[in-house]
């Protein structure tokens, strides 16, 4: 499927969820060929019909970009290398999404920074979604910052990885639904307050509250955002399409609103608005959806590597 | 199971999920027997050992007390009958839990009118577990009534009745999640707010977001309260303890968070709190769940005959 | 809800699934109270009410039955140390299943030697269904031993245990299904053989092939019979009818098949048969279904107590 | 995504599961353009970016191909007049799958008629996986037609269409199991009995039991395979090596048996094997595994389309 022409890449943590998900997006990219695959405890296996190796075996200098599933505080050193190799990289952990040395590639706010960029930052899947809902209200001022913005989020189960845990055994997550790391100290709550101030400039509050669904993935999130006017359905379906309009890779709805069906397998984000009545204050729901292992993961960067590359940006991917 | 000293009881509507329920809990009740149980295009067939009429042939006297499982709008006609025959009735739909004639059946917080009472409006499910989770709170005036408490709920299918409809076959329902009737606009919502008012005088804005979880059964809701002053954790479990200590039916977490596998099954509410971190202003987290078909429908019901007869609260429960 | 005459009963091994299930069911057990609950990396928390002691430092003499939901392997060692306290023993394990020591309870099957045994093996969730599928067709030597007798049997994830292993957690098994032990090796297997042999007289040959469904719990088995001659529906569910007429824990179908939801939660195994056309000779499909932690598992061991107790047999049991 | 060198093509009843997946799989083709779709409920709608109109409205002129995936008995009349237009067909429906009107396009097996055909019948989903793990073996002459060939199938709920029926809600469908047209009457019967013995020369007895499994979609089959003589792993194995060597969507396991997962979203048949121990006579165990809306619809029906234009076989198909 691939041809002399594609480009070598590499891919570092196959085995997990994200990185078989990447594999899979890889084998079927008519622009790339994987150079090397790694994992530890599969290493000697095969996946997608690629030989695994261990990481530290891993042909770096082969690949001209190299991804890293690794997981978080693993990913840094492996990156490093990466780039004292010379080469580029995505990183799909979150070691670097705060850092400097990264550009922060969510693509649709930052293509001509990813374009030119050594080290991608891939973005975590609940900012994904939750960013490209809230920065175009920022922008324009809509979000109230007296009062918080709530951010209620529903996530499949492979977002929370491939190790063996007993919370995650199909015995205990099938027909359940639980709230976790309530209190708003969720991890990617300071990518997400970070990004929406430098992209939207909104310092005001926010509430993130995850959920585990018992799917195998997806991320539905809720988003209450209190405006400073209000808003018609119409008028703020018209800021979303104003601001994607020629977007591949994000539906605005209108009248509608966004299912997990209409995202997984896909590398897209799907929005829906409904002003609020029955409040004394102006209020919107937005939902926005995506597969969390596609725009939230491994979708996302194939799509900042099509950017690095200089190839049409859903190159390989189903949006 | 049922000996001829039990109180004589009948089903109108049994063939839906919240029937089905009520049927199977009743019998195994051993202070109640099923006289007749009715349905209409199910007439004729058995469900848990009863035979089926349709609802015009129920013989009304020979009940003590009748349970309603009709539909929204069918109901109240069969309810009228069921008095006019100087029948008890308690109704599990919406026609009169907004109407003087009837007491509003949320047992923990209405027992003694219950005990009373020739006709019981059995809460809706959204209610029955939002209410006990934020009643406390607004009768200690800890809810600050200029900002919104947002609650977003989770419910399973059974939720949605058992008619035919394309959106709910397993095909488009498995692995989906989605929120419906956004915008604020959803039918228990007036319940709720005039329910608020009534036991603990709140006024405020309520914003109250249903979602489809792909599960059979259960209830999560995720509240939002805004606070008028800071509540640490042991303090808002602490509320809870003192409100609901002794009740069988509701159990107070202390440090953890319920999920449905908690309480699917069983006639119990679970609560538990997480004060929120990163915001400026105070907010606590109140996480409630419940069985949809049991403490919030047919085992809330069962629940409330038991106080109308003067048993047990729990006979025939498992809380 | 226990009161001063019921039977102090122990439990070896309660925090797996079948334990907790058996816990549950003896937490609402009129005539049993629960004298200790024991678990190794759970002691020390408490579940459904009762707290739970290490195995070593459990109080054996106090009950006057003790449940072993202990691993295969390291039952047996256990159970001996309540048979030499003179204790009267239940194994869920299958340490004893093939053992002259013990009682097999099968309880439709032994009952009167279950009534004066001091140590019951509890059977396998697989052979329950299996066995009271086929012995009374085995018993009429119905069953044409030249040709082989095929069973598919399908099981709930909760029939793998709890402990967290890759292959049990809900990314892998959702939306997935597969058969496991295939090539007749499964080790239920000659509990199966050896029991049909001594209660049925069948000694021809079976292929059992048991498959891993995405549901928590409940086994269904699909049970190909080869038939000395031929039965219609009537008589071959007459067959039935007699073999089981006043049984409380069995239902035999008529013109129906039963499905996982016909027994979840029940103390109930289901049966319905079905004669094969467009085939040259004899057959006969025979459908089983159970709900592995109930009638495979707690359930029984329920059952298998109350006998032992002299208790009606369905006392604390849904069937 | 289509450019003008494509084919145009017609999809006749999109709007089921099957012709959503096909119109899904068009929709990424690069070798065809799809000239209109059709649906009768949904007409006016909008699928996968194409504009839904009625059946009788279709300007079968217009495409080169025309796909049926209307109702069975319904799509006869239609494919008439595709033919009568001068078009060629590719039917999804069973009407002309015993007709010598139609090749039968088991794309393996029948490449050949398929590329020069007018009209192609697509095979059923359980015969696909079902034949392509039994003709091997037949045309080898190792199956016994002395004993029955047993295969008990297992559905996802896609297989059972998409109309809104009771017994297919998600309240009903999930956490069961259970068989269905037991008894050896399934339609698909006959269209299995007449392929094995035309392609494969088996004329004994076949026994075949569908099952409805908790999943969107994939069909696993285990096929318990009588044989004239010995065969171990290995040998068997190479047969189907043999067979299938250099067939893009066969995979053939070694050492292992196939899941749901290893063939979902693709068009793929995944085959394992495993002799059977503890019986008397020679028997083989074969596991075939298919997506029944990919490899057992839609993705085949590409597929033969791409065989009917001269395009690589796998051309818009993730095998």
């Amino acid at each position: 499927m691939n041809n002399h022409a594609s480009v070598p890449v590499g891919v570092l943590g196959a085995s997990g969820y994200a990185g078989q998900e990447l594999l899979r997006l890889l084998a079927g990219h008519p622009g790339a060929s994987v150079a090397f695959a790694t994992a530890e405890s599969a290493a000697g296996e095969t996946l997608e019909g690629f030989d695994l190796i261990k990481a530290a075996d891993a042909p770096l200098q082969r690949a001209e970009i190299v991804f890293s599933c690794l997981p978080h505080g693993v990913s840094r050193r492996y990156v490093h290398e990466v780039r004292a190799a010379g080469r580029r990289a995505v990183d799909l952990s979150a070691d670097f999404r705060l850092s400097a040395e990264a550009v922060y590639g969510l693509t649709e706010v930052a293509r001509p920074r990813v374009a030119g960029a050594d080290l991608v930052a891939n973005p975590g899947c609940y900012p994904t979604a939750a960013l490209l809902a809230l920065i175009p209200l920022a922008q324009r001022g809509l979000i109230d910052p007296s009062r918080e913005v709530v951010i209620d989020a529903a996530s499949g189960v492979t977002g929370a990885g491939r190790s063996p845990r007993r919370e995650l055994l199909f015995g205990e997550v099938s027909e359940d639904y639980r709230a976790y790391a309530v209190g708003n100290e969720h991890r990617h709550l300071p990518e997400l307050r970070t990004t929406l101030a430098r992209e939207g400039g909104f310092t005001g509050d926010l509430v993130f509250t995850p959920h585990l669904l018992p799917v195998k993935r997806g991320i539905l999130e809720t988003i209450h955002v209190p405006l400073t006017r209000v808003l018609d359905q119409a008028t703020a379906e018209g800021i979303y399409d104003a601001v994607y309009d020629g977007e591949p890779c994000v539906r605005v709805l209108h009248g509608a609103l966004p299912s997990l069906k209409d995202v997984v397998y896909r590398n897209r984000v799907a929005l829906g608005v409904a002003p609020v009545a029955n409040v004394r204050r102006p209020r919107l729901t937005v939902i926005a959806a995506i597969d969390n292992l596609v725009k939230g993961a491994a979708g996302q960067a194939v799509q900042n590597m099509n950017v690095m590359l200089g190839l049409p940006e859903t190159t390989g991917l189903s949006c």
